[in-house]
């Protein structure tokens, strides 16, 4: 018996039998004894048809206070048949609209942030045994005005709503039972992490694990409310994102997992001088194209010059390249060097805050496998390095052999 | 320069271009100075999506709250886009939903009635020039529900808003460009009215005009708000719907217009005790079994027998045949008559109040065409028979004609 949060994302609600088959679960969990507060995303597909209509009549800038109004109908229609669908089975429910739970937001249109929630509907709802189904991704600002949270915003609804109702635990059911010491497609004995640190899953997040949004995991940290990651279509106890409060238990693993990005291309000012404002005069103007940089690295110069290295997405590649080439007395470089055929490389975990090592461990792997490290760069719970694409794979399962993250054989 | 509030059902704004049109309509009729609060119902055919996807959720009875919540994102969707639509062409505009502006209503789900509206944010809007575009058919109970009024109900909200914002007029665009003097696929010469009263369009609706929403004309009879009937794809002034207060110009129509029903059925409980709580007896059952009848006559009886006949739709007839014969004799009635081939016929206008001799000349007119009245009925402001249904567009013809309805000949 335990008070619980349940997000179920678009694919998970995206046909009416899809619908049926999570109030089945539903009520079964309610049955058992859990007090439960759902959250659901729009069916999939909705959102994007609602985006193409308006565009269709706002083809240029849309307005964004009228979109929000028409987005926040796809989680409005979920809800209502989701309340439908557990009323059929004889489990009482009750929906609520975001504004009807006054999911109280700043008045950022589009990327609204939640500043409070009214528990008091829902706790009598749940005090009553209803099953209380709530509109994820959206909110109302002050002045009564819908607002939506931004694509994947659910999964911040459902965090926020756990962290109000103080909840045990916030549930997110997706297309994957859990997280996964690296992707199974590329280590076929990628293994499933019972549990992860809020930190470390910060880290595989940005890194290419797309499970959850990255916001719904800084809320979660910052209200400390675990997490769990399940699958909405097998059963099982997929992934719980806590705190590293019980250092017994989190201290064995060293690295908790192998995260890589494939998307990554390298960009290398080369010979500029060595001097403060080097980093902004380049990067700034970088920023305002709208391009995010990811990795930065400038080594020590000798005789006043220095490289300037970063990587950016692929897609922005070209452009990066074509801007920064056209520009580069400006910054009184040598020449622009660049390859789009890299890709970052990482180990995260916890437990390299407080064992040496674990670099050379992983540098001493890669060599083994006879990969070329281009660029290295290191945090507290994560060591990257920028590798050639084509040793990707060959990368991956060398880390995750060395560091022993493998299923363990069957007995 | 005037305070209008114009309805736009689901075929006006059933596509985008439909959309785009009617603010194309909108801006030009703000830029002409009016102030401007427009209603919208869901583009057409979404209802009925939304309504079919419960029924597969929820094969039995719906959950009407839930239904409230699923049917009320129709209008949602219409709001956004045509506020969109609006501010591409410069006019600036600003959705609400029911809820936004307080359209209060009691807590009867699926066929609520309005009892306040706020009017507070709409008149800040106007008096900013802004286009304000109301959700209909949707208003929110005291507990913060979700509530619809019911299908055509939009009418009704455009009504209740033009009597809470003290409108000018309450134009509702439609697919016929006015209220005519009879249906013009009978009677090629049928005229669009310029002004009909409240009264009048009651009769003409219930009757078979099927222009305006009853619930809708009712009320703007009951706050004594101007209601006009227009086309929303052809320019023209369409029918001003009033009170008869300007003496002059109303009395010269002794008779406005000839409706009529084609689905009725008559039926006839023969030879039943003329005695009290007879009548009741026979319809009681009737209206228990949600069947409703329309005509309903009984003459003065002989040797303390008379017969009752009543008239239902042709769908019910069956039923109600059947369910008759099985109990005449608890009526103790000698024989159960029916006939589902016969149609009413029907002539209103509020000038036969204060003129004698309007039911003579109707029964002249029908008498010369050679048409037998099986049945009469009468009301302050209708005369109605029931003929033969295949008297029926000779009939209308007969009526319009002597009552010199048609179009003048243009000169």
């Amino acid at each position: 018996m335990a008070f619980l949060v349940k997000k179920f994302g678009g694919t998970s609600v995206g046909t009416i039998d899809r619908i049926k088959h999570v109030a089945k679960t539903l009520c079964a969990a309610r049955k058992a004894g859990d007090d439960i507060v759902v959250v659901v995303s729009a069916m999939s597909g909705e959102t994007n048809k609602l985006v193409a209509m308006a565009r269709e009549v706002m083809p240029g800038t849309v307005d964004v206070r009228e979109l929000d109004v028409l987005l926040a109908t796809g989680e409005q229609v979920t809800i209502a048949l989701l309340s439908m669908a557990l009323k059929e089975l004889g489990c009482d429910a009750r929906s609520y609209t975001g504004a009807q739970v006054k999911v109280l937001t700043d008045s950022s249109h589009s990327k609204a942030r939640i500043v409070s929630i009214d528990n008091e509907p829902i706790m009598s709802d749940i005090a009553a045994g209803r099953i209380v189904v709530v509109a994820g991704f959206q909110g109302v600002d002050e002045g009564g005005n819908i607002t939506t949270l931004g694509r994947g915003g659910s999964d911040t609804s459902a965090v926020a709503l756990a962290a109000a109702l103080k909840a045990d635990e916030c549930q997110i059911y997706t297309d994957v039972d859990g997280v996964y010491t690296t992707d199974p497609r590329v280590e076929s004995r990628a293994r499933r992490l019972d549990r992860i640190t809020f930190e470390e899953m910060l880290e595989m997040a940005s890194l290419g694990s797309k499970v959850l949004q990255i916001r719904a995991v800084e809320f979660a940290g910052k209200y400390n409310v675990p997490l769990r990651v399940l699958s909405s279509f097998k059963p099982g106890q997929g992934t719980l994102i806590t705190y590293d409060d019980e250092e017994n238990e989190m201290e064995q693993a060293l690295v908790s997992g192998i995260a890589f990005n494939r998307d990554e291309a390298q960009v290398t000012v080369s010979g500029v001088a060595d001097k403060p404002g080097i980093a902004y005069a380049i990067l700034g103007p970088i920023a305002e194209l709208n391009i995010e940089v990811d990795v930065i690295l400038q080594n020590i110069g000798e005789n006043g010059l220095t490289d300037f290295t970063f990587t950016v997405h692929r897609d922005d590649y070209a452009k990066v390249m074509a801007f920064l080439s056209e520009r580069k007395d400006d910054f009184g470089a040598d020449s622009i060097i660049g390859n789009d055929r890299i890709v970052k490389l990482s180990i995260v975990g916890v437990g390299m805050r407080s064992h040496a090592g674990i670099a050379s461990k992983m540098f001493q792997a890669l060599s083994e496998a006879g990969i070329n490290l281009r660029m290295i760069t290191t945090s507290e719970i994560k060591i990257s390095v920028v590798i050639d694409e084509n040793y990707l794979e060959l990368g991956v399962r060398a880390l995750h052999e060395k560091f022993e993250l493998a299923e363990e054989d069957s007995a």
